[in-house]
């Protein structure tokens, strides 16, 4: 069986083929600068990587592009587009509706749209990935895995926010969370590791994008993302917790429309406002050569995860393990050993020398004397997308 | 000696006269809605109470008639003006300019001026009551005693958001943390009791307002309140911590203006936004009596204590005590006993007999297995800026 997963962005189209149940990936790319004259298109099989720039005005246009070169004669990998059997959609914003991966309906895609008021950057744009892929792959069942429906679980004392009930209840403003797919699938495999009836975990997803999840017994139960994928952790441009008043202050005292604090909030904040860049790996080399914004800005990301920690320990009242997944989760040494220095009174004892690895696959990286299991999980949202995908047609 | 103690807020005015070093309190007393044809003034002496609905157009006419009632040939405290030696007052916004007790001089009224902008409705009130009081009792030594002094000790990668440095350092947003005064009085006597060199302790000051402050070897290292008093716990109208998009979205959604949004996060929030009741007595009386609503503001209520106690935990890595006060924290049985409920994995543990107190002085509620205790202690924010006062010309 194959199932094409599709992650569609506003500006960027990712997508990766698999061959299932054996999870074997036949191909993967991205297409990225939907709209320009210069976007990019890139396809990866086992054998070719091909490269192209040029313009791609839409998502249509692009998942044609994608569609073609999987058909092609000489470097394609399928016979016809009727070889295609799921096309698995990772769709952010299921709100309060879908709490599973659902098969995608008429009724289910006025859903999605009607969410948009939600997710206004992801959901239109998932939506247009749906269409184009209905269009192009007719005979395929399409499915939809919600970034939400992870935390779906999570109690109403933890979900609702302390702000009149209209506006909460009546209108749908409460904490949805976000990164379900990556918290499921490193959960699962954690729970299968500690091999327990019983299971108290805390999952740390650290890339662009930053979220922490509580898991009891494999149920969310808490988590650092909230209304939006602005709120928790210190992320590449995203500012995490920030007292609302700030906001206020900033529109009084510099004259800032609300729209550019939100641009501010958004995507000139978090690592990039502390440091001049996003991407952890230059912060980390800059903050090795001795620069001490670059320093600080460390602390701050390791501190905020330190008290998600310690305030999930508090609510799951007990601590089986923390696991660390993507790009900083899985590759950086050194923010994982920020994190969890001086938390032995948690039962968190990281082993310093096993902890310099970055593995591809679960990894122990506990000290002996720790209490709580450190793991290190490379997370696949893809796969899980595509296993949730076929599972849903099992019965 | 005699110590005056002012809290002069937008409409109100508290008062307080202490006998020092021996801390009698001589006379208390309030003015409620100065500004109406109706104000208040409550005086009261170990012998009369006196209670007056009259015009008070201004905090000077207030004071006025609090002099005037001090030396009242026959309900009155003292012989002459004069024999008031120190007035302290309570500072809401001392800014990072202030990490302690300080004299008042024409340089520090203006600074404290200039901190409105942080502070619109509490520092020009604390100014006016200043002003007043150098008038009325040119002789005494004037004092300010900040809410935010005892938190200058908190850490930069604590106190700092992640927002762009241009906003953060050069224009003064920051964690300042409130209600500093109650923090360091409780603190200062759990410290006591605790008689060890070295302490970890968490206060959780539950009054209007909440707070919780992380206090290392008697230093506060971190707090709930933030830039604002608005940020962390959930109170009686304020909502504490929420994700930040809210606000744009309910901007955009219900067409609300930025002070139209800021009164509702302020005014219209918390324990009144999800019950209809600010008083806790009141929530606690239809949670006692069923009211679904109630109950489930009490179970956010202690849940988002919990977080924090986590989260504290975590960065002190380690606990000797919490230590609950104000008027929450000091009566109300439930909500000790719901916030200390399942924590036993951070060490603590209440003795749920013992708990069913409203002390009048520092009790310890802790459970003979707890690791960390558990301590009610009664806050006198008066009596500590008295003390500050008195202190500030020991030398
Ligand atoms: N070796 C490394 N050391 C530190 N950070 C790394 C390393 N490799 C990747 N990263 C960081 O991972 C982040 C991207 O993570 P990723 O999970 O790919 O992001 P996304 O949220 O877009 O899926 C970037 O900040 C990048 O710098
Ligand atoms: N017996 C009680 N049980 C529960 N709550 C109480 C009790 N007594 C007072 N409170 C609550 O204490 C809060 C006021 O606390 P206080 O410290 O006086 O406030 P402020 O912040 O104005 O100084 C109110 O919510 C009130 O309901």
């Amino acid at each position: 069986m194959q199932v094409l997963v599709l992650n569609s962005g506003s500006s960027s189209l990712k997508f990766q083929l698999f061959s299932m149940p054996d999870t074997r990936i036949l191909c993967s790319g991205i297409i990225e600068r939907i709209g320009f004259e210069d976007a990019i298109f890139k396809f990866k099989t086992n054998k070719d990587t091909i490269e192209v720039v040029e313009s791609i005005p839409n998502h249509k246009v692009g998942l044609q592009m994608v569609s073609k070169q999987l058909l092609d004669k000489d470097t394609g990998i399928i016979k016809s587009a009727d070889a295609i059997d799921i096309v698995g959609h990772r769709v952010v914003h299921g709100g309060k509706h879908f709490s599973n991966t659902t098969e995608i309906t008429a009724n289910v895609k006025a859903k999605i749209k009607a969410l948009s008021s939600l997710a206004p950057l992801h959901n239109p744009a998932n939506l247009e990935g749906i269409e184009v892929a209905e269009a192009i792959f007719p005979k395929a069942k399409q499915v939809a895995v919600f970034d939400t429906a992870f935390h779906q679980s999570i109690p109403e004392h933890a979900y609702k926010y302390a702000i009149p009930n209209e506006y909460s209840d009546m209108h749908n403003i409460r904490l949805y969370g976000f990164h379900g797919t990556s918290h499921k699938y490193v959960s699962e495999k954690a729970i299968e590791y500690l091999d327990k009836a019983h299971s108290k975990i805390i999952t740390i997803h650290l890339g662009n994008g930053c979220s922490m999840t509580a898991i009891k017994d494999g149920k969310s139960i808490d988590h650092s993302l909230g209304f939006s994928p602005v709120n928790g952790l210190i992320m590449g441009t995203r500012s995490g917790d920030v007292d609302p008043s700030i906001i206020f202050h900033m529109a009084e005292r510099f004259n800032l429309s609300l729209s550019e604090i939100n641009t501010i909030i958004q995507k000139k904040s978090g690592m990039l406002g502390l440091t001049g860049h996003s991407d952890m790996r230059e912060i980390q080399a800059k903050a090795d050569n001795g620069d001490k914004n670059a320093q600080l800005a460390l602390d701050m990301n390791a501190y905020r995860i330190k008290k998600y920690i310690g305030s999930y320990a508090a609510i799951l009242n007990g601590l089986d393990a923390i696991v660390f997944t993507a790009g900083i989760g899985e590759n950086s040494v050194d923010m994982r050993r920020r994190v969890c220095s001086e938390l032995n009174y948690l039962g968190i004892v990281l082993d310093e020398d096993k902890n310099k690895v970055r593995p591809d696959k679960l990894t122990d990286v506990s000290a002996e004397t720790s209490i709580v299991k450190v793991l290190i999980i490379p997370t696949n949202e893809e796969l899980e997308i595509a296993k949730q995908s076929v599972e849903l047609f099992k019965n």
